[in-house]
């Protein structure tokens, strides 16, 4: 493997710019997804899009099957006097839910799911006798529905939510379901390292945990613009569900105990997040474990006695490749230069490009490109497998360096008012001292501009020695640092 | 492999005498979906039950990939406005769409999809400009919803049909769209095929066609109670849809077309129909490639010394079963005895069973038991990945044969009203001369006091040479054979 020529990555100054209106152009021209579909807040899949999405579910699906979940599939209608039984949780719900009416008639209340504690719950009551079976670990990777007042936004802010993975898990105790809450975070830090994201992990304040959660821990990631986007929750519940719902189970020791239950949520716009930090101006790069396709090979020729020679080649070259393993598609139109078949496949995110010219025929090599940083090696066909496995390797090394180095770059500590703000404005997620008094945090939002993420569970969260005060009570003692940022 | 005890196969007794309550007792008691969720017609897929609906799906996936479909994802919503387009399609739809409505308020008028040609065509629309981009052929796996008001039965009458596999294609002309017509009746064979199930190919009679369609070609199992079960439907659209929508095409000659559309769909029936199909009173065999475990290894011992000794030599079948590709599952409890494990296995349907006891040990061979027929082999342990793989083609052979059978003996000919109506009361589908005049259809319907399924696509439906008469209109010549029959 010889380097061609070094890195001459595109740029990102249109990402950066102007974020939404550039993930639109990503979206359209790669053919991924269409936004043009007639109800505000519900998209489609396009073939390609669908593709990368299967194999994001189908890692999604591994890594919760490993941990001993075991798959189901619940209706999307939940009887309004179930999803209302729990009263935090309809409170946070109930003005964003859809309602069903059969044609016309007063019939039966039935609600879409925006989640599904309220449908779960009641059978898990049926399912659950004694504490034998327990722990109970669900999941589901469905459509959920929330009447979106806001701006909505492609695979990031929708009305119909269709790649759901909600888990939904029922425990002995409150030890067990939060060993659960600690199990679920690593299995979404193993998604999130595949995906090749970086991510913050914080404690959400209690104002913004989920309705009907003790607490709510969640994967915020930090987009090229800024701004941040939450990309995953997961809650331990208590018993605020069980309670309701009558869930108990019979213990050991002969007596009835309530379980403890905890839920996990991720979607599509893991994806989103995914596009958009390895996206550059010229398209996005697919980590390649989850790409549709690994490989592009491109023949170039002139003429068509060249045409040949180089075609014979080239199939040798793609047969080499599809036989060790490696998805592989040969882009043979005849109507596409190869300038407009590079153009066209940097633009889909294809991780390698491999190009076959007369030349290289005779060296009997091909001409490998990275999609990330644009270098070209030229490799001989007995060494092509290896040579593409260790460059997909690299690809996928060098997007997660590069969203870790950028994330850290961009979380900073301020210990004042004015500093915090000038942190935001330059799209920093800024940390400030906060006592952890509620109304004092929510005062802190408003000084500062900007929505606050929680406490960091990835970092040393205590001011330490130093005495620090509140940055909105002056008054109280700074016990940690309140992290905020612009969010999505 | 030497037979040690010949075929004594469970009664179908409890089966035939009441389908339906047969039906719900394996779907409780093999823990497979859940009929006790509290909407009606709504119900829960359990762990079991997922893992066969999604070998299940994948196989419908495979085979629309292989042919060339492309997966897609469409919103739920379909505008009241597009979903009214076509004037037969909402005649035929309107009365059983679910309606939504956003919390209280009179927003959009959407309706959840009860199939979604009004969703694809306008963005088939954007997507086709000229003859290069047909024929499109792309499907979706996806929940549609009917308000049924007729009783409800798992997997069979649902108002959430949440494995709806629906495939939609676009082309230039009849021709072409009809050629695909045909690929997709190749399609659903394989794949019902693949299930063991036995079908009759029927065309619709005009009065009972897609709402919509030209022309629906329906495939109709027979269930063991004799009464049909329609399991997947093909339909040419012609430009119904294409008119309403102005999806048109550039055509080489520089015209503007309209196109062509096909739709053909298939359900959670399909799965229904192959559990009943195999069932017996002891539960059902679901066909080896489609099981979500494939083997079931029982270990059989007395006492804790045995114990040790049994158990490290099944070991080593699984390993084997498990080395050799096989999905195998050891059922190591100890709480059980080997006698309810093969009762609890049998119900589920694990194709086959491997005992291993003390002397089996000592001959280093395993007992394989087929769940079909029950018949037990002795095997030993060098040759027991390729025993196991040659009785699961043989299990998957002997249950096509047996549906087939079945099916066969269930189609008879009758001449006059009195016949039919005795083949009808003995649960068979009867076939009776027909005009091919819609009025005498229906008429025929009514005397016979069944339904109509149509005109035989898989067998000759001409009268031939006979001169006989229509079975309703007495004056008109009968020109073909017309299927009736009790129907689920």
């Amino acid at each position: 493997m010889e380097l061609v020529r070094g890195a001459r990555p595109h740029g990102r100054d249109k990402l950066r710019s102007n974020l939404i209106e550039w993930f639109h152009w990503l979206l359209r021209e790669a053919e991924m997804y269409d936004v043009r579909y007639p109800v505000k807040g519900a998209y489609v899949w396009r073939p390609y899009g669908m593709k990368l999405r299967r194999n994001v579910e189908n890692l999604i699906r591994q890594l919760h099957d490993e941990a001993g979940h075991q798959e189901v599939l619940f209706p999307v209608f939940i009887p309004y006097e179930y999803f209302g039984k729990e009263s935090q949780h309809i409170r946070g719900f109930e003005k964003e839910v859809f309602w069903v009416s059969k044609g016309g008639e007063a019939g039966e209340r039935l609600v879409l799911r925006p989640t599904s504690e309220t449908a779960i719950m009641p059978m898990v009551k049926l399912w659950v006798q004694d504490y034998k079976d327990l722990p109970l670990k669900l999941y589901q990777i469905v459509s959920v529905f929330r009447a979106e007042t806001k701006m909505t936004h492609p695979m990031i802010r929708l009305r119909e939510i269709s790649m759901f993975k909600e888990a939904h898990t029922v425990h002995v105790d409150r030890e067990d379901a939060e060993r659960q809450v600690r199990e679920a975070v690593e299995i979404y830090k193993k998604i999130f390292d595949e995906m090749c994201l970086a991510y913050m992990v914080n404690k959400r304040p209690d104002w913004d945990k989920f309705a009907g959660a003790e607490y709510t821990i969640a994967f915020d990631t930090v987009l090229p613009d800024g701004r941040t986007l939450q990309i995953g929750t997961v809650h331990y519940l208590g018993t605020n569900f069980t309670e309701v719902f009558e869930v108990t189970y019979l213990d050991a020791d002969g007596s009835r105990k309530l379980a403890h239950t905890t839920s996990y949520g991720i979607s599509e716009r893991s994806i989103a997040a995914m596009l958009i930090t390895h996206g550059d101006d010229g398209g996005t790069t697919i980590p390649p474990k989850l790409a549709p396709i690994q490989v592009v090979v491109v023949p170039i020729y002139y003429g068509e006695e060249e045409l040949s020679v180089v075609m014979s080649f080239v199939r040798e070259v793609v047969n080499s490749l599809a036989s060790g393993g490696v998805r592989v598609y040969l882009d043979d139109r005849a109507d596409k230069t190869p300038g407009w078949k590079f153009y066209y496949w940097e633009l889909k995110g294809v991780p390698l490009r491999v190009e076959v010219g007369k030349r290289d025929v005779e060296k009997r090599q091909a001409v490998v490109t990275r999609r990330d940083t644009l270098e070209k090696y030229a490799v001989g066909l007995g060494n092509l497998v290896d040579a593409v496995r260790e460059l997909m390797r690299a690809v996928e090394e060098n997007l997660r360096k590069n969203a870790w180095e950028e994330l850290r770059r961009r979380v900073v500590k301020a210990e004042g008012v004015e500093a915090a703000k000038a942190a935001i404005r330059e799209g920093k997620v800024v940390e400030v001292p906060w006592s952890g008094d509620n109304e004092c945090g929510m005062k802190i939002q408003e000084l500062v501009g900007a929505d606050a993420l929680g406490v960091a569970m990835d970092a040393d969260t205590s001011v330490g020695g130093y005495d620090l005060r509140d940055l909105a009570c002056r008054d109280k003692r700074a016990e940690v640092w309140l992290r905020l940022s612009e969010r999505y």
